[in-house]
């Protein structure tokens, strides 16, 4: 088990110290810099490359929002979604950190919104709470299905990652603008603490709809579209 | 059945709102917005990511042209496709919906085009509507050479999706600025009611130039490329 | 060998109509446009799609400096030369054709460069020909080494499309400010009858750097990284 | 070993002169360039391409970090490090050569920065000493842990140059505004010596950082995250 954590925790520091790394180093630099593509580019290739890493260790969650579909949709085991959680939190909390101690490193800097995640006056372009409660929402249950789907029996081993990792870089590509997208409330929570605009008062948000959001996509795979699955058939993994 | 009609009702979903709600909600930010190629790659990963979550229930057409074009290269039965048309529609108004309820989360905001497909004055730059037939059947005709060829079995298991799905990143990349790129005509319907350009009247191109490329792309592959493929070839699918 | 031939044709006016299009309608449009980065994706992923729908009919090559190359590597007859040259360039010639109507279906359009290649007074950013020359050799050596040991035994199949397309992309990011980027010569003839800039008085740098980069790239492979290397290792393609 | 050496030379030289070639040439045109993030895309697919062309001769490290790094991680012999290291400067360093002659073929070009690395007055935004340390050591664990899960026997054959080739893609979209990103002292080497702002001064950290990271990553890899691995476990690689 102590590998599965480090697993987790070193996985979701890259996920957040590579996604929003690149959102606050790289991304509204004038004409060179990577912009929101880019930024949806890096959360992606984050998942992408780790899930190979270390996901034949554990599962490669770096999220947990997907800890808690995947427990839905009897893939992993609910006792063992509290650790997952822990872990997942420390290495978000670890790359938020890390990355205020880089992107200080420039004379008159200030974090401002830190990469993190809100809505109303803290949506980066003033979408509402219920505009934002409804895309994490949709797009947590899309990346569920898309995550129970990829690693079901019907695809051959070794391409999850590439599916699970570009929809992330799809669900950013989306939702930058309403949320600076979460769907996943540890990277919410990494970062949340390191702003100045009060993006602490919000994260309750993007614990509860990336959660319900993977919550329906469980449900939505495993009574509708896979309703006769069993562990077996995913290999009991 | 149900199985495979709900699988191309959600993917058809995720193709709209992804693809869409990229254009809608991120394009055209100044600045930092995704711009056209970020829609392009957005429109891509929608059916890498869906078909690799339900491609292997419901064969992951998430489009009518794409079905017909199947038929015609006889990889699809003729009798499943109205059930898989009304589907893919309802999926795709469905996604247009949901777009439209969140994209009204922000103060002052008007659907104009809302990422409708559109020629002569309703094209993003202007094209007359024989270019906008001519690149539809076009690229379609290439979209489903693409298809049948990548799921033949020269290509081992597991690609196709990669193949397909960045297909249609490549497709749009060349057509957004003509047509705002169909080559899908539940896509175009799922977002024209929402328009308020009078995209509604246009539409009918939008459904007979993807039907037509799709039926000459499955004839080129069925009667030049491959003429002796059987379905045994392709593994009885 | 009908079908191969069709197959080299389809597959390189997909290429040149996919590049080029890309280059021609969506590159330079303000603010949205898809900029050179965009045009690079383009071109790879019309290779990419290409050899996984096709390649398993004729090796998809698409291009005749390709052809030589594997010629010149003991992978591919001499003998087929010339017809490979012929589908090739005449898909290609294609392509610009159907290109041409399109884009001509906007009021005022004139075709200018029309994506032709050039050096001097026609590079994009006034590259000399010495620097055009060198280029076009280094980048088409390279392009060779990676096909060469992409589709080699090492390497499990159904990888090769997506090393072979993304390094076409590769080629593209380094070098359109140069020569506009060929490496090709089907896709430098396709579009320089096209151009109103006198393209096609410098063809023939189009078709000798890459051709003489082609058969450097196969003599690296074969003389110094993969001595030893027989037909039987390639499983006698 | 000739064939390793001049595998890893060639594959050295691929990735310094697509990458910088990349950054020189084509990252700072106005509204075409590719920016950071195509600079960021053309890196990750140098070490993609070359890793499906040559990795099965060499292993395809192209990167004495890594090289340091695998023989920690007791996946490469320590004897043959000089060699390898030797091999990666002198294809980086023909690289920065053969990039000088083409880039000095259009009037009025000087080299400026040429792709150098730095910190403080040469960090691309002036980042100090301590972020630039920080951030080297950290991606370039990263990088680590990603190369060693990724050809771990985990993970099936063949996907792992997606999987490195596009982490070093997500490496260069946070931290280019910061390095202008080495995690390679011989992609820092083969450059800084062409570059007019006194780079080679700054060398020093663009190889410890690196390697001190690539240690780190080595040591996170073999003593927490997989410390029963063996060479067996490998395939004896």
């Amino acid at each position: 088990m102590i590998r599965k954590l480090s697993a987790e925790a070193f996985g979701t520091f890259w996920l957040v110290f590579g996604g929003c790394g690149a959102a606050v180093l790289a991304a509204g630099i004038p004409d060179l810099g990577i912009a929101y593509a880019g930024v949806a580019l890096a959360f992606g290739l984050t998942v992408l490359t780790m899930a190979y890493a270390v996901g034949g260790i554990s599962g490669g969650h770096f999220n947990p929002a997907v800890s808690v579909g995947l427990a839905m949709a009897g893939r992993f085991a609910w006792k063992d979604l509290p650790g997952y959680a822990v872990a997942q939190v420390f290495g978000a909390f670890a790359a938020g950190f890390a990355l205020y101690a880089i992107a200080s490193g420039v004379d008159g800097w200030s974090p401002g919104g830190f990469a993190s995640n809100g809505f109303g006056d803290l949506s980066p372009h003033g979408y509402s709470m219920q505009a934002a409660l409804l895309i994490e929402i949709i797009l947590t249950a899309g990346f569920l299905i898309v995550i129970l789907g990829s690693t079901s029996k019907a695809v051959p081993g070794g391409f999850a990652p590439i599916s699970i990792g570009l929809a992330l870089t799809l669900i950013h590509l989306v939702s930058i603008p309403v949320t600076n997208t979460s769907v996943n409330p540890a990277r919410s929570t990494g970062v949340a603490f390191f702003a100045e605009t009060g993006a602490t008062g919000q994260l309750w948000l993007f614990w509860v709809a990336p959660i319900v959001g993977a919550i329906i996509g469980a449900c939505i795979w495993r009574y509708i579209l896979s309703p006769g699955e069993t562990l077996e058939d995913i290999g009991g993994e």
